[in-house]
């Protein structure tokens, strides 16, 4: 096994891809080609056949690639053959609408436990999972062997949160709290800035002034 | 002015610039370097340069960039330097964290208008903004010269309400239904997936593998 860097665009194109060869799938079909796929998603072919070189060889010449198969490997690319254990520290607005969206369990991201400092929402249940104290962060998420933190405290609390997180073991942040944090090299971290959607929005609007 | 086919990369690195610079004004420095730029975001100092390339020639060589005057320069490319209006449709868990995120108004997003179709939601206030019938969309976005709308609304309803925030003359949808829309070529679409970031991780986490 050699170590490639891999670009981020790529990863997150396995991701839109997979999600297209999982609606072909449910619609029965059998096998496609990188210019189906592409047709799907909206790239060129040369593209998806790039995406998925990184990763080694892939369909037969001629025939195409076998769409559960080819689901299946990208799958194992982005580490979805397993589910993940996700603590969410944050019970607010935005961590109502995460521990609630549809598209994490689908894709086995499992919110095991919810945090919060708020008094009032301790002991409240959010779906089927009970918001605890963030005194009980470290020793449950340990405890559940959770890989994955998601941070939507306000920034001032961001840092000592996602501390704590590190300290329980998790692998990786997804941090929405509009603040830097400092993280050891070997955790990942993801920061999440919504605003960024709007104003890729807004420059395409304006785009022809250049 | 020429049309150029400038890469999405580079329009979210140039909002993460733009943010960096406002926190180097707020320092009271005066002027920048790529180099600086490029240590305070992580990226390299090639990238900056190139990224600022596309939108013609900054800075002096050997003093560096004036900072008020490229984060100017950077928020007019990115469509900031006026306020948009913005029509949120769907009072959900992730409706209402949108309304209430801070960094909308910060980047001269305002949420002038939310519509639900819940008769109990409706006439409630989210900030200082009431909660108005999906009936009133296309009359009330009209009236507001809006220019934004943003769909949070279940994926079955999420097709009407695009059409119908077209109807009142939005020009940019940003769109968190997990539904593929169909919308005219020149209205600006942008589809949230916030899995797609859980992904990111989950490939990092394990890219020790190829």
């Amino acid at each position: 096994m050699k170590t490639l860097k891999i670009p981020e665009a790529t990863i997150i194109r396995l991701s839109v891809y997979s999600r297209h060869l999982t609606e072909v799938d449910r619609k029965g079909i059998i096998t496609t080609s990188s210019g189906n796929i592409a047709e799907g998603v909206g790239v060129s072919p040369a593209q998806v056949r790039k995406d998925l070189a990184y990763f080694g060889e892939f369909g037969t010449r001629g025939v195409g690639y076998n769409v559960k198969d080819l689901r299946q490997h990208i799958l194992r690319i982005l580490g979805l053959s397993v589910d993940w254990s996700v603590s969410l520290v944050g019970a607010g607005n935005l961590g109502l609408a995460l521990s609630t969206y549809k598209g994490f369990r689908d894709r086995g991201f499992i919110i095991t436990s919810i945090f919060d400092a708020d008094p009032q929402k301790i002991g409240t249940m959010i779906g089927n999972v009970e918001v605890m104290p963030i005194e009980k962060l470290i020793e449950v998420t340990k405890q559940n062997h959770t890989q994955i933190g998601i941070v939507t405290v306000p920034g001032a609390a961001a840092q000592e949160i996602a501390d704590k997180l590190i300290k329980a073991g998790v692998q990786a942040i997804l941090n929405f709290a509009p603040v830097v944090l400092n993280i050891p090299p070997e955790i990942e971290l993801r920061n999440v800035d919504l605003t960024v959607n709007l104003e890729v929005l807004t420059f395409n609007v304006g785009a022809q002034r250049f």
